[in-house]
């Protein structure tokens, strides 16, 4: 069975830790949006997907995985579906619990980082709320980076079975959502991360290990993986890099 | 077993949806920050809980659930872990995916809400950014609101087996939470949430039928529910209503 994968095209955005998974467990999927329209594929397939009348379940946005019938939307119940298949989930309900904790946290961090260019709305550019996103990052970059990050390496320090993974001894989820998360916080505030992760040796631990798993190196060098830009979540305007 | 449930006790807040869950099944717990202080409760507690360095799952933030040796934060993942015991969530895995895709996309909702009046930053207080709040109440206010309520209605007239629940045919987690998302809403935004839900007629249905099951009308009678307030999520700003 081959996964689709349905997201917008040109941009990183929450479709990249869906992307990561399946990467990173080497799945067979389709990355629908970014197909020929001949083949029924596109931006138009999307479009479709997301204004089907005839779905039971429609997305409220993407991205939205289809495996076969089953049509699943929001990031964080994207992984939790397709964590048990691929295994990046441990087995156990308490672990699975504490994982999904963890992921939604990161989707909360990812949501603050999209908010510091979109402040007062989602439907205005940034250019039209830039003395607003100025005042948002400020608070983002200087008490939230922070404690967001300090988290994260408590956790792995505290992790039973060690600090190489955030839940147990071996990779999960998370450990790929985490190193996404690193390497858009390194894009776009560069400073601000680089003070942070400085007191985080073992999230900078992770974010290396996770970049160097074969399947993942294979990924983050091929052309299926979309450099970051600013149309994304994150986005390297230096006057918010406020360290 | 006794449930611990671990939030600030002069708010509602995100604590209000695991509060329904609990009452409405019926279940045994303790509002440990409500309780007295001479009996090892009160906000002490939930600040010793935050920052016990003995906790190998540490919360990130309020609202947290202890169940024995389990504890676990995170609005969504707290439900997501309660459901099955309290018989709030369907049996078959593709009815629990489908259930808590929309709990977070309730959850993105409530943080839209929360940012008309923070939307520069959560260290600030509201009146140091009433300007911007403005600007930011006005596409929640007129975008937003009809088209998450629009989601909810349509997901409702979908479901193939009929619009009286979100999933199913049965209650679950989602109806109690989009019971408490319009309570929100009609307290913050009356006017807005009132054009909105004007086309949303079984949403609408919902929230009273909801409203009327025994244990949540006992509860919200009771002294158990705080009022809604404007240190909490939905605060009523008249100026900030802009329908």
């Amino acid at each position: 069975m081959t996964y689709e994968l349905h997201y917008w095209p040109t941009i990183q955005g929450r479709g990249e830790f869906v992307h990561l998974a399946l990467e990173a467990a080497g799945a067979h999927y389709l990355d629908v949006a970014r197909g020929p329209e001949s083949q029924g594929q596109g931006v138009q397939a999307l479009q479709r997907l997301l204004h089907d009348k005839a779905e039971v379940h429609p997305p409220f946005a993407p991205p939205v995985l289809k495996d076969g019938a089953m049509v699943v939307a929001q990031t964080a119940t994207i992984l939790q579906y397709l964590a048990p298949t691929l295994k990046l989930v441990a087995r156990n309900e308490g672990a699975r619990i504490w994982t999904q904790q963890i992921q939604l946290t990161i989707a909360d961090m990812v949501a603050e980082a999209h908010d510091t260019h979109h402040p007062v709305g989602v439907d205005l550019s940034y250019e039209d709320q830039q003395p607003e996103a100025l005042r948002r990052a400020s608070g983002f970059c200087r008490q939230r980076i922070p404690k967001f990050i300090t988290w994260f390496e408590t956790i792995l320090a505290r992790n039973p079975a060690g600090p190489r993974h955030l839940v147990a001894g071996r990779l999960s989820y998370v450990d790929l959502s985490l190193f996404q998360l690193v390497e858009g916080l390194q894009y776009a505030f560069p400073r601000a991360a680089a003070a942070a992760l400085a007191g985080a040796p073992r999230v900078v631990d992770l974010h290396g290990r996770v970049a160097a798993l074969p399947r993942v190196a294979a990924y983050l060098s091929s052309d299926r993986r979309l450099p970051f830009n600013e149309q994304g979540i994150f986005r390297r305007y230096p006057v918010l890099d406020l360290a």
